[in-house]
């Protein structure tokens, strides 16, 4: 016998695309030690904590210093003080309601994205729309549920489902069979929305195709319009056949500190070989209390913050800002004539790449003769090809500074 | 098509052994609502954080108040401030060197040797000592590694190497082929450990049949004896065989703020179904850039001011005190005719039952008798059956008021 590798690791590109980027960025400045990058590429936040947040953080590390107040391990899924802040705040005004049980406490959407893959069969088939969130896929990669990489930038065996301009980034129903749908809105990395009702025929598919949705609502905070869904559970049925995930990374600016929560209502099923049903609720309560110890306590006493009214009031703010920046970024590069989308109901702006060129042309371009970083379309999939995902996270004064450079391209 | 569920899942027992029993404590406790239970089951500590990690903790949560310190995303394989600290103090005192890329920082130990086995092929078949912590078994059981649990208590396609009385708790070597060996020591359940010649009986052989040893040292700072190696890395050749688990956890009261770290050096490799040799260092790096997003900012600078000067004296003194807690419970218990191992070298007592009684029953003796909670042996493996598992990580007093109820007991 010979320990051997799991060979569905060789079907994946090497390098994961924000590592990519970072390294090419790195090896840029270095040959370019005084050019002033601004990053808008990687969905990174840039203003700190909320005050309230911080409050909480450190009253929450100063308990961890007395014998009366120490807490050790907790429960893997959470504590019920977050869990119950959730429901309450992010759910009830919804008039959606969710027990305490339904809702796990982790420490980023991307690993609750990334695993909870575990529970399906391997022999499933996987849709995404396209352009996508990378971590779908290459976590259904690694599972052994692709072929290989074909040539058109699709993974064999998965179903990509195309969202462009020319259908409105409105995805169709799938034309195959497939079992297990990610779906992220609003999107990543298009910023675009899908309506109640059009949210709908995807539940209604979902239940009529005995499918399951994750559905993955990290920016749902940037929502401005109306009848844009904030929970795929306000539409009916969907508790039967969704799971959501939402991260406080965006919202909260909690990219380096880490928590999120997952959505596993009761009702939610799959069958087993033998066309039993099998609710996923205590199935992935087994997978997180055997593969995962729960969150930080400070973190999630932090997270619990976000919810006060101050918190609320903080992040709104935030909120605020980072949409200001996305306005003047799709002003601006409207203003050049190149066309955008996004950046109404989410913090990114989907570009068109001017004079069809592609996607690495125009990050190439824009790294060289602005300084700015963006993310090549074609990263998140093929039908990202000829665009380019610029991020509302940086500062204004930054975001003026990257739009003035732009504008003064010659593009 | 029909969304379906990992089979696998079905395999396991429906609930974690800890959970398990914190719902048995939890219905006793509510039927006898005057009885104070004691609980040495579970491998939490009590004492608080170090004043020194709680400085450090708190000083960091400040930057990430303020713009110019914020800090979003990090490195997923942890920051260099904290992966250099690690090896300066873990590893170049005992004369290992190690690169900053061959450290990944975690939110566990548990997430983390639950999740290599996912760099392993299905076909791998997989050795573990018995007893044994359960996550090395029902990570592998879901991923699809083992056959049913049979009436012995084993899963049919792993091997099992009891570490019993029988055998002085020192495995033998498999007499099967295995691909993959989860060891860890000090040994959790069983308190005992190993020499470096008897570690080096398993490196020598992972080298001869390209076997991959996964060591878990996350009881190591409780080594007290000479000759028992703090590292794997400590033997000859065991950078190309061994991966290294190590929590922060019960070394620093981590339990409830999550810090970890594995060592994945980069002359450790497998073979593909070809033959050809295939590093598991970027393999990993992959999977966590895929799956995970990184520890907590402040977090890692809490776990950072674990090596300081201050943090290291303030360690020293809980580990010197849950010793003293060990050796506590080891002499009553000895003095009561009980035979006990571990707790020299490890938080842990491992006590074999009196009278022959299963382990079930001296649970129930000792927490309806005592009001004491342990693990029950045979709830960590076949070869656990008969002994029962009890932590030195209760306060002095609650440690003294426990083997002061159990001297009492008629056993």
């Amino acid at each position: 016998m010979v320990a051997k590798v799991n060979e569905y690791f060789k079907l994946i590109e090497n390098n994961y695309l924000f590592v990519d980027i970072a390294k090419k960025v790195d090896e840029y400045q270095k040959e370019n030690p005084s050019a002033e990058i601004i990053k808008m590429g990687i969905g990174d936040v840039t203003r700190p904590l909320p005050k309230s947040v911080i409050k909480a953080f450190k009253a929450a590390v100063d308990e961890m210093a007395d014998y009366e107040s120490f807490r050790g391990y907790g429960p893997e899924q959470g504590y019920a003080f977050l869990i119950d802040t959730i429901i309450e705040n992010d759910y009830n005004p919804l008039g959606i309601s969710l027990d305490t049980s339904e809702v796990f406490v982790s420490d980023g959407a991307k690993c609750d994205t990334g695993n909870f893959q575990e529970l399906f069969s391997k022999d499933n088939v996987i849709a995404v729309t396209d352009p996508v969130y990378p971590v779908y896929i290459d976590s259904n990669v690694i599972a052994g549920r692709s072929g290989k990489l074909s040539d058109n930038g699709e993974y064999e065996n998965i179903v990509y489902i195309p969202t462009t301009k020319e259908n409105g980034f409105i995805p169709s129903l799938p034309d195959v069979p497939v079992d297990i749908i990610y779906l992220c809105y609003p999107n990543n990395p298009t910023g675009t929305t899908l309506t109640k009702d059009q949210l709908k025929v995807w539940v209604d598919y979902a239940r009529e195709n005995k499918a399951i949705i994750l559905y993955d609502v990290a920016y749902e905070a940037f929502i401005t319009e109306n009848n844009i869904p904030h929970s795929i559970y306000e539409i009916d049925g969907a508790k039967e056949v969704a799971v959501e995930f939402k991260s406080f990374s965006k919202v909260a600016g909690f990219t380096g500190t880490r928590c999120a929560y997952t959505v596993v209502p009761k009702e939610l099923k799959v069958e087993d070989e033998d066309g039993n049903d099998v609710y996923l609720n205590p199935l992935w309560n087994r997978r997180q209390s055997t593969k995962f110890n729960g969150v930080s306590y400070p973190v999630q006493r932090a997270a619990q913050a976000i919810y006060t009214l101050e918190g609320k009031k903080e992040i709104l703010e935030n909120i605020e800002y980072y949409m200001k920046n996305a306005s003047i970024i799709r002003e601006n590069l409207e203003k050049i004539g190149l066309t955008v989308y996004g950046g109404v109901n989410s913090p990114y702006i989907w570009v068109k790449t001017p004079k069809d060129m592609d996607s690495w042309s125009f990050f190439d371009i824009l790294l060289d003769k602005a300084h700015v970083v963006g993310t090549p379309g074609v990263g998140f999939g093929p039908s990202g090809e000829g665009y380019l995902r610029l991020t509302a996270f940086n500062t204004l004064k930054n975001t003026k500074k990257a739009m003035d450079r732009i504008s003064k391209l010659d593009i």
